[in-house]
């Protein structure tokens, strides 16, 4: 049988690609790129802190909130990404600044969102009206189609990462959007919330809401917990590296009720490293940006090593080589959309020989 | 055509009987009781602390430990069950005493144990070699086909509810059994075993041992969770009657890695009753062992008001009308076999209205 | 420690145990047997074909259907359960009987059913109103709590193994049963019901019925198709052989819009062994029946060959060894458990080298 | 608190948004569009299979098949997704022709794809080796990473729909590709796979092969069974309307071991509308290529008429008022991505009044 190529380099052929694009039809075999050997679609990028705190602070001093646009965001915009204010295809990274007095009103979207606290204390994020207390270091879910708003009745202000799944829920034109009424909520500014108290307790699920949690293992629902705390998730790594006497540890923040990641499309990990260690390098399908908490050192992706400080931000792109030297201890966080891709039969991961260093990004 | 059945009272008949005796069959239709309209094989029955408590002291001065038996084992023989040691046609149930320097050396087997610990301190369980250390409320699990072993290191008794699955286990013919070896396992006297080091973050799931997690809701697997110390589950109550408003709350001890039951044949509960309230009336398919842990009060079963203090062990039948009355705050630790039913489709719950008290049971 | 047992063989010991006694409890350092080191609960055992076909026919003789017995049931009585009319400590096993004419009239229960066609055709079983046809081979379900009625308005008698989980059910104390009104339901004796219509089409489902499947992967739901034609029983065989080329071939029947197991109790297969062919040794724990549907061979059980032709039925106890060898091609009906030992995290399989024969069962 | 925005129109402002664009940052606050109200990404748009059928022809008359292009692929470009070779955000659709004597040879990648075959009979398409013979209504499946190569041995051509997940994987950065060897495969040109003699039997699954799945949900995996055949799908139909009484009725394919969705991306139905029949009209979120099999109607998206006979190929966006109207009984084939929004808890469906048709498009 015949599996030579022809190309007739001659008018037919021209006139065949014409019709074709007169017809919104395009042949594939003069396709180039389309499936590469392994992702190729991104390279990773660093942001700095210094950077991204004067031009929140700054952006604090300018602009204020309201109803045109409800928060006080700036987005990480990856330079391979064509100008759009998206972190990777499918991550939304950004830094949120709410000034003390602020209050950035309820809205509700089907994009999921998570806050990681980087700076300042004392704001309540309401999750369909249950008050989140903001600290350094929390973790707050605001899940899909949640109405959700911030208050700060403080004087500091508070810079917290927001992370979100816009780039992929638009690629699913899948996106919903609603604004909140004009009233503000009353709420109390207690320190646990209600999702606390009903699934705070580690391994105790409240008998009477829950009775059928074991029977229900429907995909898609995220978190019933909706803030993890900086000291709960500090005294795990401790524990763990203690326990099993490795120098690195990490955590996956899940959904107490079924061990799930907290939002069906978004991982969320904090990743220890005591000083002088270098974890092993692999890749793994899927991208993931990572926010410096605690403590200095490097990531090396592909050969090239970003070092850096807390609150510094790093893409890494799918199925980049990625390692982490740390120069003193030091806590990461980790986003990512892992459980998209294993929801997906996607999910891919390499352990690999430890990478060389050939470049280092300034 | 015919419905009409024929008994032909004859020496046809009897002789049909005859042989079928003889070729080990049995017609169905002069069976009577078979398929009863709703469960009927039990009636409720309680027992005392003081009872339980003193045979067990007596025990521990005439019986020891040794390869021979292993355990100090009192166990709940329910009457209506024609002498089997146990409580209802799925449940064990018993009280195990543990005296100052004894050891109860190591075996394993299918039915799977929990111990819930009634009076005394610092024991420690080895489950595969992870010591849990024990204190009165705390919860420790010996799952199905883990080596176990207990330890007494101290002068003091300690004293036990010991809840298994071993009839139904028997009743499946999957009864294995392996005892262990002659020497002892060596053990640090830790007060947090290495199942909570990983698994007792609330919502924080270790990362590297369980990446695979949200992609493995295979059943039949027991919690990773090994200890629930009774401080938590007090805490956990107590949050739950302040953020419900009630005057009762209950908690289910899961894996925190599924939100599953702690074995997939053995629910564990907590219920709380405050003085004075008593709570809804309820039937559920399905046997259960109380065992009162702080408090005294009423459970009124079909109509029957057993009242109650701390160490009294009770068993509910299935189907039975159900509900507890509090006269001082009082904590309820529940054992039941909810997770067969539910996964054999079996499961079924009732609300009645509030039942009426016909008889005081002294 | 002291590991060394004492039994103070004094009046102090009687003493302590008719105390127990007396309060219903029991010591368990007392008991043998209790956990064996492996299965051990019942011997293998075989009916014939001869014996339950003459007797269901007297029986048909003799023994009328009617609202005080519904059924002319001959169940398997295993001479090693003390009486009681079942096959294993989960299964029941029966032959049912129905004339021409006959009608058995509705009712529903608790525990599941199946009915495999040994002899006769044209009977149809009315499930919550469906209308199956029943001929030899096929296999017709009645799922728990489903009303369920059987027809013969033909004038030739059906003979169908039925298979319960009846011992189960009664061991978890789960049985509820209904008897159906006075009044005949009316039904179209079509050959293929509405079950199979909706389910009928492999890897097919209804788009508007079952939207929701794939996000319902709840446990102890039923198959939702409720018929299995023997036609296509026999050409799955048979390509299953062709294609891989074995002696030996099994099929599960399963819930199409699942894969799992027809009942959440129950497990049905059918084993093909052709000619000559002996199958491998292995044990399971859990209790099966094999009703033998076509040509003749031997099972061997823990070293003991029984003989079989059409229409035997042999218990295979738990953890027994087993294999199967074929003088003529050779079709076996299974009913199991497994599924029960599966959830509920008790199951196992070993491979065995090949058994020898040790003795022959007559 | 403040709600006010103030947009000081400064140079200040205009400096920090230099400085955020400098910084690889955009602002929130002043994008639009973003998150819009409501899936609003595409529109409906409609290829008409004289065309497809025209322009396939003259490709196959003018470009050949080898290496460096591996298939004759005419892809549905969206006019609406800027020239990129995708029907939809998520959807690839195509017409692949294959010419007598012709070999697509073999690769891999990671995106999945199915054929269902609109003209022509004789191919075999070969998966991991597995001979799937093709023809009209027949869909064929190559799951992802799986190796594919198709082979014409006949004179006459083929012509297939092709359908993949090609935008959505390259947009989760997660493509893999690997040419195959330059070997031939050999192969047998039998009429029913391995696949389908293991898995084609309706409710009947090969027991030694997949005695596991009852307990293996896992999520990820895609169909065990790689054809379905047209006399199957079209006698399921007749089934379906037969038995409902209705007047239209649509199948779901399905892996018989689980009843998911062929692919975790990628969803088939066939839905038949019987002559003068008009569908409700539903919003979906989640996007759909239909290609008409069979007769003749019309499909209306918000308000638009769109009017098709055989071949012709439509897409209808994500949330899209849809509904069908047939002049002749229509056979409609739907490739959608419903399993990913289902995955992934963005499902949403909503009943619609009947709507208005507004528009004819041409």
């Amino acid at each position: 049988m015949a599996t030579t190529r022809f190309h007739d380099e001659s008018a037919d052929v021209d006139g065949l690609y014409a019709d074709m694009a007169a017809a919104d039809l395009q042949p594939l075999w003069t396709q180039s790129g389309l499936l590469p050997s392994a992702p190729n679609g991104l390279t990773p990028h660093i942001w700095r802190w210094k950077t991204l705190r004067d031009l929140a602070e700054r952006s604090g001093d300018l602009v204020g909130i309201d109803r045109g646009g409800d928060r006080r965001v700036i987005s990480l915009s990856h330079p391979d990404l064509g100008g759009q204010p998206f972190a990777t295809h499918t991550l939304w990274g950004a830094v949120q600044f709410l000034r003390g007095g602020e209050l950035a009103p309820a809205h509700r979207h089907t994009p999921a969102a998570l806050r990681f606290v980087l700076e300042g204390s004392g704001v309540w994020t309401l999750v369909d009206g249950d008050p989140l207390h903001m600290a350094p270091g929390d973790l707050v879910l605001t899940p899909s189609w949640t109405w959700h708003e911030h208050h700060n009745p403080g004087t500091e202000p508070m810079i917290w990462f927001d992370g979100l799944d816009v780039p992929l829920v638009r690629n699913l034109d899948a996106v919903f959007f609603e604004p909140g009424g004009e009233e503000l909520s009353p709420y109390e500014p207690v320190f646990a919330s209600r999702s606390e108290s009903l699934y705070g307790g580690t391994g105790l699920l409240p008998a009477s809401e829950e009775r059928a949690i074991s029977r229900d293992p429907a995909p898609g629902r995220p978190s019933r917990l909706l803030a993890y705390r900086w000291a709960a998730t500090d005294a795990t790594l401790s524990r763990l590296i203690e326990t099993t006497g490795r120098r690195a540890a990490s955590v996956r923040y899940s959904d107490p009720a079924t061990g799930r990641d907290i939002m069906p499309t978004l991982r969320a990990e904090l990743h220890r490293v005591l000083a002088g260690h270098r974890t092993p390098t692999t890749r793994t399908a899927g991208s993931g940006i990572w926010v410096v908490y605690r403590g200095s050192g490097a990531t090396v992706v592909d050969g090239r090593r970003f070092r850096w400080t807390p609150g510094d931000m790093l893409v890494t792109p799918s199925w980049a080589a990625v390692d982490h030297e740390a120069t003193d201890d030091a806590d990461l966080f980790l986003l990512s959309d892992g459980p998209v891709l294993e929801a997906l039969g996607l999910a891919r991961t390499r352990e690999l020989p430890r990478q060389d260093v050939r470049e280092d990004v300034a």
